[in-house]
């Protein structure tokens, strides 16, 4: 008999450090949704960064980025760890996982941090400030210095030693991040800020400018600029007056993680890259925490949001990521926190470790009617 | 009769916007200062920024910059204004500013960022967090992607039009800057913590590599590195544990100013930019505010710690630089405030302009025993 069921295939790359932990959980969420919403997914884990580098000697094999090409969505974990951290250039867990980004040609990386109701005391800035903050940076993810060439460590014309990179965007590269932008900005709340360096960097001027063209197309969206300086003092000073963040790679990298750490929980942050076409890869923003990895203490949240948001933006699977969303909510009700986002002395609050925490989460995503 | 008067000559730069309002009060605090600890100041007033841009068609005349070379030490107000912000490149007021520090060679400058007890309700973080913050940001000046070659906009190998600068270092570059931030740390608490990006970019590496090899020179001082995201969120989690932050121009840049908004009053705050001899150039780190200028309603503190950080690091006098500070304390203490400062319904806090704020500082000035 024919069958109405969806298939997806997902490359699963739990990484290095909590990564697995939090991974684990997250795929027993996936599974649950799928059942309950008609949706068949297949697995396949890979190895990537700090542990593939001690299996195969590389951070990125070339298996798994195939593996990762042909299929729907990329789920990641977490990469990285002290024991790596001398090594190479090449031999870093994270060249390899800037060489997914790239081999997957995820040029859009959306990064949402906001504040919920439930945690708006784990953050340092006063209530009055966090509350109700809900932004989103779109940071541009495969261009700029992370990527310019030249680059490298050598000698200039006057024998001395240097060491350079290249900061360079191409006009296409500005103009599809822009749009990126100005088209996540229309879906929320229609304000969309750039920043750059503009009165000092050219690669700034032109960004300016093709961020400014690209505006026509987009009468409906509220454009404006601003300065890096300037934009990480106003996430600090009132970060509500933000909706949607425009910037580029490296910019973005620094006032992404300056945004989740005002949310004061940034176990609970996922993010998504995505390309033009292909599989987008959606991963969790923290790190691999190595001094609490293997302890049953990592917060699965962040990663399940990646799910959710791998539902939505990767499989337009909306439904199925409102409800893993919702029973997040649902949980953090109940007063379950991992201790990241514990705070003692609080009564209603119940200390869980990372399975306990995905095991409350599969409860809350049943018991939804 | 042979006199024992130290002279000095001080080149003002008063540029744009609330500048000339704040160089006014702290000239004034200056002289005051000089009578009493007898001292005579030469005062040379030149143009710079927009308002030289207006009178001789270039930000940085070379009068102003002989004049300033000259001089045993710059004092800047405040440049630029919306007026000049699409001014093409080379006749921006910023330009100015970076044709000014690239002349007189001073390649660090110092940042600190201080809640004082005073103000720690100004900080949007919460009173546990603010409190007790004292770091000190050593910034390179000179150097980096602000002035490396190449830069343009132009097209590539494609035809493609492209915007792109260089971030570059040379080995003598990073040596002396880390000099700087190791004696920095010294005279502090002994800890320093360089901020890179070194999982990912050659400029970064080469940085780490030299910072490295200076902390031979410095066994007493405790070295530690810290990727430039992790450190804008640290920033923001737990700002007392930094005590000194070396890093590079851009990265200086940015979190130099989001560690200026930590402390709720970057209307207080000065800087330093020095070099290895000649005249230091001192400034308050905060714009030039154009909305308000004109208006008697500027803080001048920042400008009037510039000067004491002027008389300290320019021109070796600790003693008179003490009594300025000692004076700032002591009008915070009777409850003076700028509208920036001010908290409405404190009844101890007495709301004043610019003017006042600068005659009641130079009262506790006389004041002092
Ligand atoms: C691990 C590192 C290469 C990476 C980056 O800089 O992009 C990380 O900080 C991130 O933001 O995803
Ligand atoms: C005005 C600008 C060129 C300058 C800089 O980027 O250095 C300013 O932001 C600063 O930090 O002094």
């Amino acid at each position: 008999a024919a069958t109405l069921t969806k298939r997806y295939s997902i490359t699963v790359l739990p990484g290095d450090g909590i990564g697995p932990e939090t991974i684990s959980v997250a795929k027993d969420v996936l599974k649950l949704i799928g059942s309950l919403e008609g949706i068949e997914f297949g697995f396949q884990e890979m190895p990537m960064g700090g542990s593939a580098l001690d299996l195969t000697g590389v951070p990125l094999p070339d298996e798994t980025l195939s593996a990762a090409k042909q299929s729907d969505a990329v789920l990641l974990g977490a990469i990285g760890g002290y024991k790596w951290d001398n090594n190479p250039k090449h031999l870093k867990p994270e060249t390899g996982l800037l060489q997914l980004r790239e081999g997957l040609k995820v040029f859009a990386n959306l990064r949402p941090a906001t504040v919920l109701p439930q945690l708006v005391d784990s953050s340092t800035l006063k209530k009055e400030v966090a509350e109700g903050v809900d932004l989103m940076v779109v940071r541009e993810l495969t261009g700029g210095i992370y990527f310019g060439k030249p680059r490298g460590i050598g000698t200039n014309e006057n024998g001395e030693e240097i060491g350079f990179n290249t900061e360079v965007y191409a006009s296409y590269e500005i103009d599809r991040i822009a749009r990126v932008g100005f088209e996540t900005a229309w879906k929320r709340n229609k304000k969309l800020c750039s920043v750059d360096k503009a009165n000092v960097l050219e690669a700034s001027m032109f960004w300016r400018n093709r961020v400014t063209a690209i505006a026509s197309e987009y009468p409906d969206v509220e454009l404006s600029h601003m300065y890096v300086d300037n934009a990480a003092m106003q996430l600090v000073r009132n970060p509500k007056q933000f909706d949607t963040i425009l910037t580029n790679n490296i910019f973005g990298d620094i006032l992404s993680d300056e945004a989740s750490m005002i949310t004061g929980s940034i176990g609970m942050l996922p993010s998504a890259s995505l390309g033009a076409s292909g599989p987008g890869l959606f991963e969790p923003i923290h790190g691999s925490a190595p001094d609490i990895a293997g302890q049953d203490k990592a917060n699965p949240l962040a990663t399940i949001l990646s799910v959710a948001m791998l539902l939505k933006y990767g499989l337009g699977e909306e439904n199925a990521a409102k409800r893993i969303e919702n029973a997040v909510l649902d949980t953090l009700d109940k007063g379950f926190r991992t201790g990241d986002i514990y705070s003692a002395g609080n009564h209603i609050q119940k200390l869980v470790g990372c399975k306990e925490m995905g095991e409350e989460v599969l409860k809350s995503v049943e018991g939804q009617v």
